[in-house]
């Protein structure tokens, strides 16, 4: 590996900068990008494996990442399950048949993604090919209570009651539907790296509307299981947003790295979770609005609270805002590295 | 006072049970409700003293609660301040000219509540009459940057990018603009206290969107200036969502009571914020969706966790979700006062 920054921070080894990637690199705010948008749908892009490699490297060609993360969707398992999947033109996923009822679990397929999503792992190797050693390739997933609220609510929700009146109504009903997901998503992941994914993340992006309890009862033991179950040796990255209260909760999942957003200050969040494990973040993404002159001093911040610990890998707190200066972005990926090298 | 158990909790003393309220307790769950709103929109209701006031008595008639709260919006004040503002049908509120800019914030103007509200202190004056000493009335208002992030917005926001580049770009615009929400704020509280409320809440629906440097910053600065200048010897809670990361910056503010999220532990966030102040919360309002069992195991729990010491009002952790089950309601509040009468 040319530039092995990420992979060192994985591994809580000392490294020349702390690296950098940001969550949602391939996205809207690139001028590149939109010229692909236009001619294709979101899943079309998702699902041609030349579009999703040739995205994919969009960002890693502007910028200077120490990472790439390959271009897909925490929904693309799902239709494979037997989950109706629709992305509405400019508005979110849309589910046509969400799951409700210990019938409608005991429906959903348990897929092999070698069949389910040959696009996705076909990409992944013509990233590697194009990559040639340059920078590693983070493959990734939806974690269990994030698909299972996505599945049950079938879109974007506020308030999270069909998944929580399930959770709580019939339990047996939801481990059953959480033990599927975590079986498609051990699957899927090891796919993945078989097919050359150097680390893996999960996305937790809606663990944050449950309390503490709640997580360690519904969401934490399938996490743990999928991280405990995805090959050894290869780097995991637990990414949860707005679980900021109950890291201590969130720690027990495990993983080399625990992904963490900008509502905590880093250095608590560290210890909290333990040095003995690497972090990842945390700048708020609304950040890379403001002035070069106010996002140098907020890396500056973060950096400063990471104290130049190794284990640390700059991110943002959540995924880049639709509409991002582009800007904004280089300011963060050059300043991280000109403000951490050692 | 026939029921002083809300006001004594307000003042750290001993009450034969626990308080409990719930915030938005007035709504469209309730048939009577919905009855009124069917043959009138929103801000009529809350325009028209008599309605608000029945609306008010609503909830307090059906359930043995301990405090009434005023039935008004949090959006109220902004007519006045030359904030064109709507209720789409069936959507969130809309404001047509969102501010942008200096000049915007210049144009904003500081009311006075007697002439720009009066409805609201009729409504609190005819809800006084009615309770007749029977339960306390609370009266409300947004925190500053709920309300600045609003008018900004113009909407319902994800990512709070307007409201975020006017903070990063021009501290100054912010904090003129937030001055004048802050003195706003304070005049329309004290009225509804001369109208009658015992006790005052701010609602800071929306701070959660700032990791903690920010609140401390462009958020607490204002909520802290409310908190002084109201009127001394009412009751003030302190409420604010999603901020659970950060409650030793939230405390700092002030308030006799603190309201939190049910994203902490209620005993961990009352050590937080210290035994010389009340806590007020914090069941996850998608509990009443569940089985009554469940609910009152859950209300236990958090009993249990206040442990009996004075100081605690239960209330939800945010408002009472659309197609809540009365009995849910119903469950809750019995429970609270069956299991800590003392």
């Amino acid at each position: 590996m040319v530039n092995d920054t990420f992979l060192k921070a994985c591994r809580l080894q000392p490294a020349r900068h702390t690296p950098v990637w940001l969550m949602r690199q391939a996205g809207r705010y690139m001028k590149e990008y939109m010229a692909i948008r236009e001619k294709h749908s979101f899943l079309e892009m998702c699902r041609t494996p030349e579009i999703a490699c040739e995205v994919t490297l969009q960002p890693v060609k502007a910028f200077e990442l120490d990472a790439a993360i390959i271009f897909a969707d925490i929904l693309l398992p799902l239709p494979g399950m037997g989950i109706q999947l629709e992305f509405a033109k400019n508005e979110g996923p849309v589910i046509k048949n969400p799951v409700r009822s210990a019938k409608d679990i005991a429906a959903i397929r348990v897929t092999n993604p070698v069949d389910d999503v040959p696009y996705l792992l076909k990409a992944i190797k013509m990233v590697k090919a194009e990559l040639n050693g340059r920078i590693p390739l983070i493959g990734f997933s939806g974690a269990p209570f994030t698909l299972a609220s996505y599945i049950i609510e079938g879109e974007g929700s506020k308030n999270y009651v069909h998944t929580k009146s399930l959770m709580y109504s019939d339990p047996a009903a939801w481990d059953a539907l959480m033990n599927k997901i975590t079986d498609v998503i051990i699957v899927y992941l090891n796919a993945q790296i078989e097919a050359g994914a150097e680390t893996v993340q999960l996305f937790d992006s809606w663990a944050g509307c449950l309390g503490p309890e709640d997580y360690r009862r519904f969401a934490l033991p399938y996490t743990k299981k999928v991280i405990e179950s995805v090959n050894k040796g290869v780097p995991f990255i637990n990414f949860s947003a707005n679980t900021g209260t109950y890291l201590d909760i969130v720690k027990e999942a495990g993983g080399d790295v625990t992904g963490v957003d900008w509502r905590v200050r880093l250095d608590e969040a560290w210890k909290t979770i333990g040095y003995e494990r690497g972090i990842q973040g945390n700048l708020d993404p609304a950040v890379l609005f403001a002035p070069v002159k106010e996002i140098r001093r907020r890396v500056k911040e973060i950096l400063d609270m990471a104290g130049g610990r190794p284990g640390h890998i700059f991110n943002l707190g959540h995924g880049i805002i639709l509409g991002t200066p582009v800007d904004g972005v280089r300011a963060v990926v050059d300043c991280v590295h000109e403000l951490s090298t050692r």
